[in-house]
């Protein structure tokens, strides 16, 4: 999982901020009609025609929201660009465009940041995304990568966090969870190495949890199938935060309430029989950990005919009155205030 | 001119992202139409109906870029929106828009990042600009500052880099130089207080400098200049890093040469007196001192007539073939090649 620190060596000082840019942009395809210009000029010029513009942006800061010890670098560009399309989808819009800035420190070789472009590159290839400009410069310590995107859609198709009402159905994508525990399990792996560098990790048993963490993919795919299944979602978020903080966020941007079942959110296998190994609650990781990248909906009780077959959605709740509070209703029916990590932390 | 250190002091840490959040962004105003939905969901929503998008973004990093110990933070947040909207207008665009993320180590209190929202927040409203989105996260090290800036403009009014014609006269705005002799007085400041930190400086006779330096203007009333007198320059760029930088990306984006005068290049004389006292010589200090986001552009010679009386264009000097090479000539007529730092280095 470490960085191959055998590879070709190339001193990010001795080239200059102009030819590194050349270097890392020399390749780069341009996808979309949209994309007047990209790269090279004081800024990007773009042409979204009638459609409306959706813009969101997020910073990656190493020490805070990555760890190079266990986090390859290529896998950190795919990642990076994930966080910031989540956004755009969780708008229910069509992600076009990403700038792309990285502030690098001297501990970096100009070979380390090409292979962090290429996966941003593999990123924005997957996803069909023109990269069209950026900033690099010098950090005092350590990388950090903010990215801006931008998306387009017909006014009338965008959603919103404040349009839940009550009876609504809460709906989720994909399965909960997984990211954060494979975050556990590489930090436990990495103190196992720091103990005996010559121990190989042996991760088989949490491949799925590992993937989710490194390689997060952004639901690109549920916009298309909103679309297809002619279903527009009353309010969407992305989960970045877990789903508790989320739903909550909806609730009070809606002025609703709701009751959120746990025995209905979806966890992959491999999410339980690990939590049951580390000696976690499960549903407390679904609520409060991070970084699945998942797209949290309310959809009106008419559309559930156009759902309820679908594997990629699942219903885990209904949207109540304001005056109802926010709940989480137990396995054993009793119900307690649903609370932003309030069932723990993520630092637990 | 050093931040206050006996202010009301609230740590982050106690307060968390979203009360953060909400105490900068609780009064901010929109101001236009075109901003359908600002902060407070997964992304901001804009319409510039048939018009061209224009994006540009710049990182600001702290020990990199700023220097806290004379850069105010109020000043600094106002000087990071003029980097970025600088960028907009040398595309001959109007700046609309702007996201800003901000990564913030613990040492700084809720106050301090409220001051340097306040500057962000004059630059705006005297900019007539909207702030509809960001990311704030703690960082591990220092202040890091990511802003996006968004513009539009008719395809046909947009300016590149790449349009210089043999023969097109080179037009700079204001002058040049005052922002980094500027610098050189604050870091000579900077040495004083550590020695004796009960010396006032006394700054009278550097005031002008020290302003270019500390609260950078962008040249928005420039594209309305332009817009007034029907120019439409063949080229454009903001003179961020030096006017030889900048005039060499335009000659190499157009294929051209270029003969620059030295005894053309406009200087306050501030700039000169006080070059005079650093013993440095002040033609070297406008070719590679950056920071003055002026713009400098290319103009065709039939619009001679239209810029020639207006104080705030300077021609310096003439588009060439590129056979010709790109030239400086100097106050003796001779000619030397015109080099990025090539007279020295920002760090001299």
């Amino acid at each position: 999982m470490l960085e191959n620190k055998n590879k070709n060596s190339t001193k990010l000082e001795d080239i200059g901020e102009f030819s590194l840019i050349d270097a890392l942009t020399k390749d780069l395809k341009i996808r979309h009609k949209s994309t007047i210009k990209s790269i090279g000029d004081d800024a990007a010029v773009l042409d979204y025609k009638t459609k409306k513009i959706v813009v969101s942006t997020d910073f990656l800061i190493e020490g805070v929201h990555f760890d190079l010890s266990y986090m390859p670098l290529k896998h950190l560009g795919y990642k990076a660009v994930m966080v910031n399309l989540s956004d755009i989808y969780a708008m229910n819009a069509n992600a076009k465009h990403i700038t792309v800035s990285l502030a690098i420190s001297n501990r970096f070789s100009l070979e380390a940041i090409q292979e962090l472009y290429s996966g941003i590159e593999l990123a924005a290839k997957q996803y069909d995304i023109d990269l069209i400009g950026g900033d690099t410069t010098s950090s005092v310590t350590g990388l950090t990568i903010s990215i801006t995107a931008l998306g387009e859609a017909n006014l009338s198709d965008i959603v919103y966090r404040d349009g839940a009402k009550a009876n609504d159905l809460i709906v989720v994508t994909g399965d909960l969870g997984a990211a954060f525990m494979g975050l556990k399990v590489l930090e436990r792996e990495k103190e196992v190495f720091k103990v005996n560098p010559k121990n190989q990790p042996d991760l088989d048993q949490y491949t799925y949890l590992v993937e989710r963490q490194l390689k997060p993919e952004a639901r690109k795919d549920i916009i298309r199938l909103l679309s297809d299944l002619k279903v527009r979602p009353s309010s969407m978020i992305d989960i970045s935060d877990g789903l508790s903080s989320e739903l909550l966020h909806i609730c009070k941007k809606s002025k609703v309430g709701c009751d959120l079942y746990e025995n209905k959110i979806p966890m992959d296998p491999q999410l339980i029989s690990t939590c049951e190994e580390f000696n976690i609650n499960s549903t407390t990781i679904t609520l409060n950990g991070g970084e699945d990248y998942e797209l949290l909906m309310t959809v009106s009780q008419k559309d559930y005919p156009k759902i309820k077959a679908n594997p990629n959605l699942t219903v885990i709740g209904y949207i109540k009155e304001e005056k109802a509070g926010c709940n989480l209703i137990l396995r054993d029916e009793s119900s307690v205030e649903l609370k932003a990590r309030g069932w723990g932390s993520k630092e637990d």
